[in-house]
């Protein structure tokens, strides 16, 4: 029987491999998205494949196992200190997940996933659901199977919310999502009925590549990221990743007949990357290390996407930092004008390219359809007339072909089922910090004005950013903001914004 | 006891787990010395220092060992294929490589190299030998052990040499420096005395970053590199790295103020990573995957760099490629005037700095001094004063400063002590190479004058490149040349080149 002192020498060894199996496939993966030549596809997947293989085998062994065992019995009895109790406690979870379902099971999803994508890509591209549809009714089988594995007897699809959002299920999304409705509905209705649009002619025009790129790297700046611990690339599609508080990594893509795109992927992707760099760094090369959940990610992102970014009170800032990469081209321009035109809401078919009004829209008609396909009153066949009614009843918009309507999305083709609630959620948990912050004092609009964002840093940093892992969403948001998550935080600023743009 | 189909599915599983490993450790330092922020550096180390203790495992675990030992056996009596005993082969060595080594004094080299090299960084900007000197003592007294470990009763300078180019020695590099040593002295001697030189003004001037590395992708287009399987990123030192015939990763350094600085950085490179583009495809992911030695290596980057970029025939493509890129900067130029202004050839104090003529100088300099440190005539508070003296008889110059001097480069603080000598020999087996690929009658001017270099790819992927690890170096330059390595291939190559130009 080892000592302790042995045991917390080896769960100190097992952190290390997986932080350098972590460095491993995040490097692999970000050259893969940034930087590497076709014919790197095939020798990256398969050493991604053997690396995951040696991840598993390390979680699943027995001697992991025993270790953990032993050490969570000693965490029970109080003999661990808090952060070696939290780290226990998340590698128990994590090889929980990985154990009970056979290796075979695992590995044949994963082809499953491999294979989907790539049919899903040429579905898309030829608009063509019904080559992708037997994948889906396959992937909604053998995700219902993994489920029931890992949790016997409970809702297969509240044991996959709760795997990307933990403390969630139906129970909750249902409750916060037809509060969301009841808010947005009307009031998308309302701006309907208004017809006034406000013009987004200031921002429109060509902009050089090189100087939105420069403009990124000011505006990541004015959030606060520490350059000297990020990696900026680009790629088709924007995301950012980390391995430690000393390295995180935003891929970006500049469009140059579209200079708003790229400033709102810089303040989103920042608002992650801000998170990752600002986590104790003690928790650096841990399992504490990294940002507790997709839905407070989500928070974070959109916070200084959203809460910040297209706030009035930032404007001038964003207009003074366009002025200066892009001389001349917006002296015109009020800071009003600049407010208006990046608020501009309008329904739309394409969920990525959503305003803040009409987004959760488009994640509930998603969540759903996910909901029929787990609980068996709709087939994959089903989806397209599913999605387009849903289109044609909340957003008032013919959906004229699946390629923009349930082909739109990479997510079902990844095995990511469930995970499309937590973006809405991520603006609601963004909606309470903001308030939380401001009873705290925080002079919000102040700091957004000033363009000196470091009392919104200081606060966030303290509240959310800096536990990393070692709280569970639900309590992180409940000991931030003082009180358990409340969505009316997130509808009252939605009906209190547009309600003053659009005059309602 | 497990049958031969067992062992070999064994054995490819054996080579998934290393391949991925270094595409894991290849991915992490790649983008380390490319794209990493400051503060990655610390993670970085970590990460590569548990995933080296993971191959060390790997190798020296007893399961690999009786896997080798059967596998070994069964080659012995011809029960394996070619390629698999030429895996199991190499497999062998570098399992024998580690496994006498015990893993803390692995461990201490590891660190006292880390350790070494920010002490040289320090002291080669602060031209301070006197504080890497106790370091260069240890490194050469710890390498002495290991050697006697791996090697034991032999001399421990032989075997690294050996290790670096397998079959060298003492022995041999005295007989090759001495031949080379009779060839370029006389030589310098003449061009000294003759006091004339070709004018370099046709290739001065400023030159743009993004043109010159448009020029690189044109060079490297000419070269015959396939794009779709190269990275090229930018970094302070220029290097070539790959994982496997799908992926080749070049490093390169832009200076606005010398264009041909990055052209032959790119003919050289664009070589190195030739060689690994070509290994047959089927070696990847195993062992054999990879160029057989750093000599051979050099052979083929030397290859491009010196023997088609620098020749005479090649001349008018280079113009060519100048003129495309830069219009109007090379109008009044001839390939004549470009071709000795890129052969001029001038005793100098840094080695990455000098010509073909000189260049074979600065390695046995270095040469004599690292046998001097190895055989205990000499400790590393010599080395100045050793130093000194061999530039001043060599090559005629007073060396003004350590930084200048014995500090200039990297090698000796990484541990890479018996390293230098390949790089004289790689220039030594480029021109065997071209000999034997001209009496096979490739129209090797011929292929140079058109800028279609495929009559020279065709034979060195045949004859080196497809090969990778299977055959060890001095067998393949055999086989490829059709008969042992003869140093006096380069040294009329230096004589005619040089007399020629300086009319000697």
């Amino acid at each position: 029987m080892p000592t302790i002192a042995q045991d917390l020498k080896a769960l100190d060894a097992l952190q290390a491999h997986l932080f350098a199996h972590r460095h491993a496939t995040t490097s692999i993966m970000f050259a893969g998205e940034t930087t590497d030549p076709a014919e790197a596809a095939g020798p990256r997947a398969e050493a991604l494949a053997t690396l995951e293989e040696e991840v598993h085998d390390l979680m699943c062994s027995g001697e992991t196992g025993d270790l953990l065992a032993r050490l969570g019995a000693e965490a029970a009895e109080g003999e661990l200190n808090e952060v070696c109790a939290a780290q226990v406690r998340v590698l128990v979870r994590e090889r929980e997940e990985r154990v009970c379902v056979p290796a075979a099971t695992q590995a044949d999803f994963a082809r499953l996933c491999c294979e989907a994508q790539s049919v899903w890509t040429r579905a898309k591209r030829e608009n063509d659901w019904a080559s992708f549809s037997p994948y889906l009714d396959r992937m909604v089988a053998t995700m219902r199977e993994i489920a029931e594995l890992r949790r016997p007897g409970q809702d297969a699809y509240d044991t996959l919310l709760d795997d990307f959002e933990r403390g969630t299920s139906r129970a909750f999304y249902d409750a916060f999502f037809s509060q969301v409705k009841e808010c947005v509905v009307p009031l998308v209705s309302a701006m309907r009925e208004k017809g006034w649009q406000p013009s987004r002619a200031c921002i429109e025009g060509a902009f050089d590549h090189d100087t939105q790129m420069a403009l990124a790297r000011d505006l990541l700046d004015i959030e606060g990221l520490r350059a000297s611990a990020l990696t900026l690339a680009e790629t088709e599609h924007p995301f950012t990743d980390s391995v430690c508080s000393a390295h995180a990594y935003i891929a970006t893509h500049v469009y140059e007949n579209d200079v708003i795109s790229n400033v709102y992927s810089m303040l989103h992707e920042g608002g992650h990357a801000m998170y990752e760099q600002n986590i104790d760094p003690t928790y650096d090369r841990t399992i504490l290390n990294g940002g507790v959940s997709s839905g407070v990610h989500e928070s974070q992102s959109r916070f200084f996407e959203n809460y910040v970014g297209r706030s009035e009170a930032f404007a001038p800032v964003l207009l003074g930092a366009l002025r200066r990469r892009f001389p001349g081209r917006f002296d015109g321009v009020s800071a009003r004008e600049l407010y208006l035109a990046v608020n501009r809401a309008e329904p739309g078919l394409v969920r990525t390219e959503a305003d803040e009004l009409t987004y959760p829209l488009h994640i509930i008609i998603r969540y759903e359809i996910e909901q029929m396909l787990f609980d068996g009153t709709a087939t994959a066949q089903d989806v397209p007339a599913l999605w387009n009614e849903r289109y044609a009843s909340y957003l008032g918009l013919e959906v004229p072909s699946d390629m923009l309507g349930c082909l739109q999305d990479v997510h079902w083709s990844c095995g990511d089922l469930g995970y499309f609630p937590t973006y809405a959620l991520g603006g609601a948990y963004g909606a309470q910090l903001l308030d939380a912050m401001r009873a705290d004092g925080v002079d919000f609009d102040g700091a957004c004005e000033s363009g000196d964002l470091a009392p919104i840093r200081t606060w966030l940093r303290e509240r959310v950013w800096r536990h990393g892992r070692a709280i569970d969403p639900m309590p992180l948001i409940e000991s931030a903001c003082g009180a358990p998550f409340d969505a009316s935080h997130y509808t009252r600023y939605l009906t209190e914004k547009f309600s003053g743009i659009y005059d309602l």
